[in-house]
């Protein structure tokens, strides 16, 4: 029987591919903050809980993009997308019986591990940061990432939600990074591929009651730890970011 | 130079115990919801940025206690004092310059740990739990006190506030458990000379940028870590539950 998904943030610039992708397997549910040219969705804030939860009715699984995406994100916008909203998306989630939420985390959630490696490559911290570190959010926004994964966490142990935590690299409109090979936005690439598939893992990944993964590729220079999506989600990136910087002619 | 110290929740359970035992070795400013019968205290609730932001000004240390303390705090309670609140504490103490905060987190961070062992006191996760296990959040209350850590850690790592988290286990009016032995109450309790002398070390903890520690008593029963604080902090507790217990005559 195909399985119902519900996308919040399906107009941003990764819910606009991942919708278009998984179209074909799927029975997509769209929410969004405005409406979508030529195509069918819930159009509401996800602040708002009343006007969202409809729209989680019948949903197997929640794919869950919408928040204020930028790092410098000030407060005010922080608190009512990404922790208002977030709590919204996984109550709402609840009360509609929905199996599974993936949440779209951040590698901000552990930023300052990235910053001093980039201030001092050399320094101790230059180390593969996997899943279980203790968290250092680089930003208000980082902050509110932490908060999604440990309220995923509570609604998996206490609601019986299947939850997957996706610290997700750098995916940009270019597809492509665009620093040298050793700067942050290279080092934690991900090809938009790479995140669909990732994606489609998590979605067929009936075991997994509670997880977190680094969304990047297969990148040379990396800190983020690769081998717990190898080996738990069957997680297989096609591309690296030094090969999509040589496709790209950035590099000789 | 004796230093200034601001208590926020003066006038709960443990602020009022606090603000006696320390008025001798501090110069003290209180902030509470309600007047503090005949002491003096900013009257304000926390989650109104501009009320609560005068009372920042000279201050040292911050002693963040205030918040909603039940574990079944709904949403918006949560919502508005631990999490509006505990930003609008952090970004004040930013502002005026303070030193320190030492933020009351809670056992209930990780509460699923204790639930766990509660259930089935044979199974792998009934071994000591340090500051660094992955949260595991037992309620939004519990969801709050992890968006605190993290927020603390934020501030500690990229404004240059020194932060102290203290996950208190059970601090009760009683001053005693109120359990059997291995109930959690028991395991988890932590008298109130112990914790004012946990708050002390803080106090004089000028090198510790940023660190979380378990707030219990020498329970011989228990399943939160004692040793980091122990070396870090300076942490000697003198009392334990077992102990108190048989004083109240509740044990043979």
């Amino acid at each position: 029987m195909t399985r119902t998904v519900l996308i919040t943030g399906a107009n941003g610039l990764i819910g606009s591919q991942v919708r278009k992708a998984l179209a074909h397997r799927y029975e997509l549910r769209l929410l969004a903050r405005r409406p979508i040219e030529g195509v069918e969705a819930t159009v509401a804030d996800i602040a708002q809980f009343e006007a969202i939860r409809p729209a989680f009715e019948g949903v197997d699984s929640v794919i869950h993009l919408a928040a204020s995406a930028a790092v410098q994100s000030p407060w005010d916008a922080v608190l009512h997308n990404n922790i208002i909203g977030t709590y919204n998306v996984f109550e709402a989630a609840r009360q509609a019986g929905v199996k599974q939420v993936i949440f779209a985390s951040s590698n901000h959630a552990v930023g300052t591990y990235e910053m001093l490696y980039q201030s001092d490559p050399d320094q101790p911290t230059s180390r593969i940061i996997d899943h279980l570190v203790p968290v250092a959010p680089d930003s208000l926004y980082g902050v509110s990432k932490v908060f999604g994964e440990a309220l995923g966490r509570y609604y998996a142990d206490h609601h019986g939600l299947r939850v997957i935590c996706l610290r997700i690299g750098w995916i940009n409109a270019q597809d492509a990074p665009e620093g040298k090979p050793f700067a942050a936005d290279t080092t934690m690439w991900q090809s938009m591929r790479d995140f669909v598939h990732m994606v489609e893992r998590c979605l067929e990944a009936e075991t997994i009651r509670f997880d977190i993964f680094y969304g990047v590729s297969d990148n040379p220079h990396r800190l983020f730890d690769l081998e717990h999506a190898r080996q738990v989600l069957g997680y297989q990136p096609r591309d690296n970011a030094i090969e999509r910087l040589r496709e790209r002619g950035r590099l000789e």
